[in-house]
C-alpha cells in the first residue's frame, strides 16, 4: 500500500472507531445491549450493541469516497460505492461483546484492510491485509499496525517479551466447553493463564508483551475477527500460526474459521506445539 | 458494629484505599513495579508495587486514632497503636499484582474490618468480618457491604443474577497448574469462562452479576484475600462456600487457605457441587 492509500484509509479506520464507540457507550453494562436481535451472517446471534455497533460502521463507511467492500460477521460482505472496491475492511464492530454487556474491562474493535489490486480475479486472503487496528475502548488502547512498518499502541512502538521457558509464561487459552486433552498439559506448564474473552485484543497483548502466548485449539475462531491483530502481532515480532504449526492463509469470508497458537518468539511456539503434538 | 465505629472505620478504609491507589499509580504496567523484592509473611514473592501498596496502608493506619491489628500478606500480622486493639483490619494491598504489572484493567485493593470485643480470647475468623471493601483501580468501581446492611458499588445496591440453569452462566475459575479432574465437566457445562486474575474483584462480580459463579478447588487461596468479597457477596445475596459447601470460618491469619464455590444462589450452588462430588 503506498503512503497516499495508507493515509486515506488510515483516516477512515480512525473515523468509523471513533463514532462506532461513541455510538456504543450508552449500552456499556446495560442488559439491552446483551438482548438478541437477530442472526448474523455468520450464523452466531447478534445482541442490541453488536447491531449498533455495525451501523455505526456502515454508517460512516457510505460516506468514503472511494469503493470498497466490506466484511464483518453480522451483516456478511456488502459492497459500499460505485465501481470495483479499491479495498476490503475486515470488521470485528464489538470484539469482547459480552465483557462490554456486563462492564468487563476487556472489549473494543478490530478492523483490518486489504488493498484490491485493479486486476485481482482470486478472493483476497489474511495475507493479504496490510493494515491492522484494535482499540481497547475500556482504556483507550489503540494496537495500530501497517505491514513492513512495525506495530505501535498509541503510536509507541511495540515488541513482544522475550520469555524463554514455558513455566514463565503467562498464556491467554480458551479451555471451556470443549475436551481439554493435550491442552490440560499445557495449562499445567505454564506460569500463569487469563481468560479475558476479548480475543483480538488478546493478540494484542502478545505483540506488546503483556502476555507471552495465546492458544485457542477449538478451530472457531472466525479468520475475520483476527484479521487486524493478525498482522499486529507478526510486525510487532510476534508468532502467529494455526494449531499445527501452518501459516494462516484463510480467505477473507465470514465463515472461514482457524485454530491459532500465538506466541511472543519461535522457541515458546515450538514448546507449545510440542505439548499438543503430543511431544 | 454500631453506627459511630461503622463511620469511624469505614472513612479509615476509604482514606486508605484512596492514598493506596495514589502511590501506586505511577507502578501500573511498568516493569519496575514487578520485580521481587523480598519473601513476604505467607511465603510467597513480594514484587516491588505490592511493597509501595502495603507501606502506605501501614502509613495511613500509623495515623488512626484508635488502636488496630493490620493482617496483610507481606508483613502478616502488626500491631498498630496503644493498647488493645478495638478491629482487626484484614488487608490484600493489590489484588491482582500481576495485572496491575501488565496494565491488565483488573486489579485493586481488599480491605476487611472486624471489630474485636473487649473481652475477645479467642482468634477471630472470617465470620467476624462486619465491613468489606474491595475496589478495581482501573475502573474505579468501589463495592462496599456491612454486615446485615446489604451491598453495594460506588453508593448503588447490587444483588446477583438469577439464572438458573448450569449453561447459561458466566463463571470464573482458576484451571491452570493443576489436575482438572471433574473441573473438566465444569467447564464443559457452563455457558463462559473468565480468568481475570483477581480474586477478590472476581467475587465481587458474582455479586453484582457480571459473573454468575466464581469456583477455586485448589485449597491455595488465602483467607485473608477473600474476607472483604465473603462479606460482600453475603449481603448482595449470593452463596459463598468452600468447595465442599461448608461454611467458611478460616481464622484471620495469613497462612490460613480455602477453597471457594461462590455462586449467584442456592440453585446454582447446588449443581456445581453435584459436578464436582461425582454427582
Amino acid at each position: 500500500m503506498n503512503e497516499e492509500d495508507q493515509e486515506f484509509w488510515g483516516e477512515v479506520c480512525q473515523e468509523l472507531i471513533k463514532k462506532s464507540q461513541k455510538a456504543i457507550s450508552p449500552l456499556i453494562g446495560s442488559e439491552d445491549g446483551g438482548e438478541i436481535v437477530k442472526m448474523g451472517a455468520d450464523g452466531t446471534p447478534t445482541t442490541y450493541i453488536d447491531a449498533v455497533a455495525e451501523k455505526k460502521v456502515v454508517e460512516v463507511l457510505e460516506d468514503v469516497e472511494r469503493p470498497l467492500t466490506l466484511i464483518s460477521e453480522e451483516i456478511g460482505e456488502i459492497v459500499v460505492g460505485d465501481g470495483p472496491s479499491e479495498a476490503i475492511l475486515v470488521v470485528d464492530p464489538l470484539d469482547g461483546t459480552s465483557n462490554a454487556v456486563k462492564n468487563i474491562p476487556v472489549y473494543g474493535i478490530s478492523v483490518a484492510v486489504a488493498p484490491v489490486p485493479p486486476d485481482q480475479k482470486s478472493p483476497l486472503t489474511i495475507q493479504d491485509i496490510q493494515m491492522g487496528m484494535v482499540k481497547n475502548y475500556a482504556t483507550n488502547e489503540l494496537y495500530t499496525a501497517y505491514k513492513g512498518k512495525g506495530a505501535s499502541v498509541n503510536g509507541k512502538k511495540i515488541e513482544p517479551s522475550s520469555k524463554q521457558n514455558l513455566e514463565q509464561i503467562s498464556m491467554g487459552a480458551y479451555v471451556y466447553r470443549m475436551n481439554m486433552g493435550k491442552i490440560e498439559t499445557l495449562c499445567k506448564s505454564v506460569r500463569r493463564m487469563r481468560i479475558l474473552g476479548a480475543v483480538a485484543i488478546e493478540l494484542a497483548y502478545v505483540a506488546n508483551g503483556t502476555y507471552d502466548a495465546f492458544v485457542d485449539v477449538k478451530d472457531n475462531l472466525r479468520m475475520v475477527d483476527v484479521a487486524a491483530a493478525k498482522l499486529i502481532l507478526e510486525e510487532s515480532g510476534g508468532i502467529i500460526t494455526d494449531r499445527y504449526g501452518n501459516t494462516l492463509k484463510g480467505k477473507l469470508k465470514v465463515l472461514e474459521k482457524t485454530s491459532l497458537i500465538a506466541t511472543c518468539n519461535d522457541r515458546i511456539h515450538g514448546e507449545i506445539i510440542n505439548i499438543l503434538e503430543g511431544i
